[in-house]
């Protein structure tokens, strides 16, 4: 005879310490389920069976608007990278609260898109509402069938992430982005926006996420190490360029909701126009470099940095040796196609974040002053 | 015979402690000045001789995107606001740095403005070039009269702001807005997409704009009071919506140029999905409550922060009293036109940041690590 001594609520988080933990390692998981049956057999083309759009509807789309809050607010912004580039559309993002009342340009020749987990989101179900009341075609991602905003929208994609506990979010963004990256294909497909080579070539990366995402949940040491050493700042910056920045502001706010830390990201063109002025000795700098077209630039902006005495952590793709030389720890991560770099660079930073939460003792999985729904506006 | 004890800088500051607050008091005059010959006689109209469009130009502008760094982006960001306002126009605003690199969908349909008090900025110089290339339309709108900026682009918007010198920008940025407005209203009349009751009462509202300032700053005393009671916290956060969130991003960044606050500005019903995690009892909660149509929301995301303890200093306009029982301080702006309130609301902000600075014993006019003019990417 033997006792068992798990609770419930452990037996739920499944050996984890925490659920935030545990949603973070089941991003492999979600990250492929995702996928599963947007892709054909051959792996040329995407598939939306919820969508079923003609290339007469693809056409009709002139602009794109996302609105959404907090961490669903930071996938559209990589949402409209994904569809500019690949669908060559125009994309504005907002956040939600503040969409309705700048009396938006939207009429029937928008595409409305709507980002929440939870499919709850009070602001985000009355910006949905806004755009429908005007004319708007309307699309929600969401993780939660049959919630208020899979119902209110026209059409539905849905993550399937899996259920999502802990308050800040993780696998529920790396499965919007999975999400976008395949809507901006399949709309860019439709119009004829993109080519074979290149639409398979990011459908090949997409396909390798699981394993790679994976990769970086196996060795998570140099992270917990970070995490230690830097866990008591009470300041941390964020930098990069491009998609690089839109990863940035989504670390900066897993650090915040968890673990307290006045974390701020800045286009790291942008921190010379200003906020260089904060960036003293010991203050550590955390910066993305994936996006080789804007490599270079990047390298400047760690130098300026760097010159201040800043720490600088360098975010890059496996076997990039220049980096090395430029920053005072590095973080490495499986190279993959340009696009697709957020969601496998967003793990570390979620791990920095979860660690920098344990390490000073914070309440990991319920955060003060937090709720996991903001169903209030 | 008597002895001339002041330097030749000093003379410059006019008995001013610092360029900076000689600037903020300059402002009066630098947005008359930018109101200058823009006005018709009869006040019924806006004029622009250095533009000169004809109705069928300004038909056939199909979006605008506005470039710009730092608190010329922070102008560009309500200059959006009076564009699709006013002009019903949709408006891109983007950082320069980030704008060259995102393969931006601009063509000859294209408006794109570009923001720089010295004209000089190298990013903003290169977003402008690339904006060219791709087709657009190129409006500058500058103070510094034959700057590269000025002459690179097809048209320019002079504003008539006169030298400044401090690094943290002051009068350029209320001149830029100033300017951005006198453009909306110069295109949507134009267009015919503002009626001539709407034009007239937004003319009447920037006259007095001089003499509000010039009240604004006869009463410094409060805020030099937060400023000495509050200058030492290391973390401030700043929220509005709409028009008070664009101030809200200026006024955070001046307390971090020139104090080394980290000072951060939230949309305020973002707040609530995650960066309230960092507000606790006592950390400074500015409020801006200019924006009567969501003043209601506002006093919402107010009495959030309120329940966590924070100290609330609201700004609204005279005679709001009812702003006062939701706020630990409230500084008062003379009311406005809802466009115009960002123009008078910066002002407290702008001093909030020098006496802050003046407090902490920095060296306000040269902040560390910035430069006035940035002409290296």
């Amino acid at each position: 005879v033997f006792e068992i001594s798990w609770t419930a609520e452990a037996a739920e988080k499944g050996g984890y310490e925490h659920f935030m933990i545990k949603e973070i390692y089941e991003q492999p998981k979600a990250i492929r389920e995702t996928m599963t049956g947007r892709l054909s057999k051959d792996d040329s083309t995407v598939l939306f069976d919820e969508l079923k759009w003609t290339k007469e509807e693809a056409a009709a789309i002139k602009k794109i608007v996302i609105t959404a809050c907090g961490t669903a607010y930071h996938a559209g912004i990589v949402g409209k990278y994904y569809l500019e580039q690949l669908a060559r559309l125009p994309v504005e993002v907002d956040i939600a609260s503040e969409f309705r009342y700048r009396s938006p340009l939207v009429d029937s020749s928008t595409l409305a898109i709507v980002i929440s987990q939870s499919g709850e989101t009070s602001d985000t179900l009355a910006a949905l509402k806004e755009a429908k009341r005007l004319g708007a075609r309307t699309l929600a991602i969401t993780n939660v069938v049959g919630s208020s905003i899979a119902r209110e929208a026209d059409q539905v994609i849905y993550t399937w992430a899996g259920p999502e506990i802990a308050v800040a979010s993780t696998k529920a963004y790396t499965t919007q982005l999975v999400s976008l990256c395949l809507l901006a294909l399949y709309i860019a497909k439709l119009r004829g926006a993109i080519d074979q080579a290149a639409l398979q070539k990011i459908i090949r990366g997409l396909k390798n996420l699981p394993e790679q995402a994976h990769e970086i949940l196996e060795d998570v040491e140099p992270i917990k190490t970070f995490a230690t050493q830097y866990g008591f700042n009470e300041d941390v910056f964020f930098i990069g360029r491009s998609l690089d920045y839109a990863v940035a502001l989504e670390g900066s706010l897993k650090l915040k909701e968890i673990s307290y830390i006045h974390a701020e990201a800045y286009a790291a063109g942008e921190l010379k126009h200003g906020t260089l002025a904060l960036i003293i000795e010991g203050v550590p700098v955390i910066a993305l470099a994936t996006q080789t077209d804007v490599y270079e630039k990047t390298i400047s902006n760690i130098q300026e940095v760097k010159a201040r005495d800043a720490v600088i952590i360098g975010l890059g793709f496996k076997g990039d040796k220049n980096l090395q030389k430029y920053v005072d720890h590095a973080i490495f991560i499986p190279a993959t196609e340009k696009h697709l770099a957020p969601i496998l660079a967003v793990i570390p930073l979620q791990l920095l974040a979860y660690y920098a939460a344990v390490t000073r003792g914070c309440d990991v999985d319920k955060p003060r002053n937090l709720a996991k729904s903001v169903t209030v506006e």
